[in-house]
């Protein structure tokens, strides 16, 4: 029992390899290698959260979680798509710049890391024009962010307002065909499956959906869309005032619940652990 | 991009030494080499949870969520307390024995492995007469099971009633001294503080807690109570319909949250992460 405490997290911090992909993201995409279905691109849902499952602060407040290491993982996840999704509430609560900054800078003469394509949903289009996003499309340092909402009414003004807005500040304002039009709570909101269509009609092969919660919850809701779903956990408590996510159970006739996911694999990267989840094997 | 998948958990599980608690344990219970403070004894706050936060199921139902080497873990922590303290709602749902029987036997000529007292806080003597923690006391495989209540009037006859039965079955029913009465609901309860100091005064020098939603949540409630909190993260998302815990967020006057815990170190056992956290260092 004399064995010293240390101060900070005492086993030995994994580094990612900086040239280089983590293996295990390697196998976690192996299925890129093959064309995604007609419905939908390839999708990985992924997220970091506190032990106590919250991914932001109170309000919605952005939360760092993860770490140097999984930070740097995420950009390496980030480039090995063609595009990544946030909805509106993340884009504006953490003002994200969806790219690969944490990234070192490839060999010489190896081309640069492929850089993803922001995507936000936001059906009434609230995104500030002021966003990183959009200023880093005008700066030449991101790619054109398309903006993908519901269609609205002609004789919305201000609608058509917001969208001339947007376009004029280099957005693509797409809309999304059939969209479900509401929630539980009887709001409009785009169902992941739409979403989806629309994003593979548009030649989109892999997306990384990266957050809040209420995207999280629609693409954990709906069946058989997500390929891969990789959780970052931080070890902290957030606490109970934490926006957290929501899972439908799903259970057998017995009361049993059905795991929509298998974890193939756990990684300690950096102080987090890292959660590799695939959908079950076919039965 | 050729790696298979593996269909398992491709990270090598760690097994547990057979013969020897684990270090990491072991330094996460440093403290166990000092007295403990007059009001309390040592208490380890322990649980195994799914990635969402989710310790129990549906109605509380049990979730066997750790594996075979996490389970062996948590069976060498019990043989380094004095004692196990669970809650009754949990020693009704999962009817616990609480004993170390994972365990390998000690080596020959070696004592056996110390017998934690399992105590069960029950505010109104629920714990039925047939559980299994009185039926091992019984058939001299389990030590006493203390039962912790609140003092009730003697007026109330069901409830002696309940005492005499339970003393018969073998119980120490234990009035616990000052507790509070209430909670937000109303309902009578007893509060992490009055417990411990009950305790401490009986000679318990070591506690572990394992549970379930209430305990857990008194306890991380409560400052100051906890020197070692180890959460078990089993790779599994359980859903909106399994039972969580609450942890009271405490901010700062700017808003931050201030954490009151530190991770000192994550490990992979088996497929699951353990996660130990220690008190914030002295300021």
């Amino acid at each position: 029992m004399s064995v010293p405490i240390p101060d900070a997290v005492s086993a030995t911090p994994k580094i990612i390899d900086n040239s280089n992909p983590p293996q295990f993201l390697i196998d976690a995409l192996k299925h890129h290698g093959s064309p995604p279905p007609e419905t939908r691109p390839h999708v990985t849902l992924t997220f970091a959260q506190s032990l106590d499952a919250k991914i932001a602060g109170a309000r919605g407040r952005q939360l760092i979680l993860s770490g140097t290491e999984s930070m740097r993982m995420t950009h390496w996840m980030r480039t090995l798509h063609d595009a990544i999704l946030v909805g509106v509430r993340t884009a504006i609560n953490d003002d994200p710049q969806l790219n690969v900054r944490h990234l070192p800078p490839p060999p010489p003469n190896a081309p640069p890391h492929a850089l993803p394509r922001p995507i936000i949903v936001d059906t009434h289009l609230r995104l500030p024009l002021t966003c990183k996003l959009l200023r880093n499309f005008q700066a030449h340092t991101g790619r054109r962010p398309w903006v993908l909402c519901i269609p609205h009414s002609t004789s919305d003004i201000a609608f058509a307002d917001r969208r001339r807005a947007l376009e004029a500040a280099g957005a693509r304002v797409v809309d999304v065909k059939d969209p479900r039009t509401s929630d539980a709570e009887g709001m409009a909101r785009v169902s992941a499956a739409a979403l989806l269509q629309t994003l593979r009609e548009l030649g989109v092969k892999s997306l990384m959906v990266e957050g809040g919660a209420r995207i999280i919850g629609s693409f954990l809701a709906e069946r058989d869309v997500v390929d891969a779903l990789i959780i970052t956990v931080a070890p902290v408590l957030v606490g109970e005032a934490g926006v957290g996510y929501d899972y439908p159970t799903t259970a057998a006739g017995d009361g049993a619940l059905v795991p929509r996911f298998r974890a193939v694999h756990t990684e300690i990267v950096g102080n987090d652990a890292v959660v590799v989840l695939l959908p079950p094997a076919e039965p």
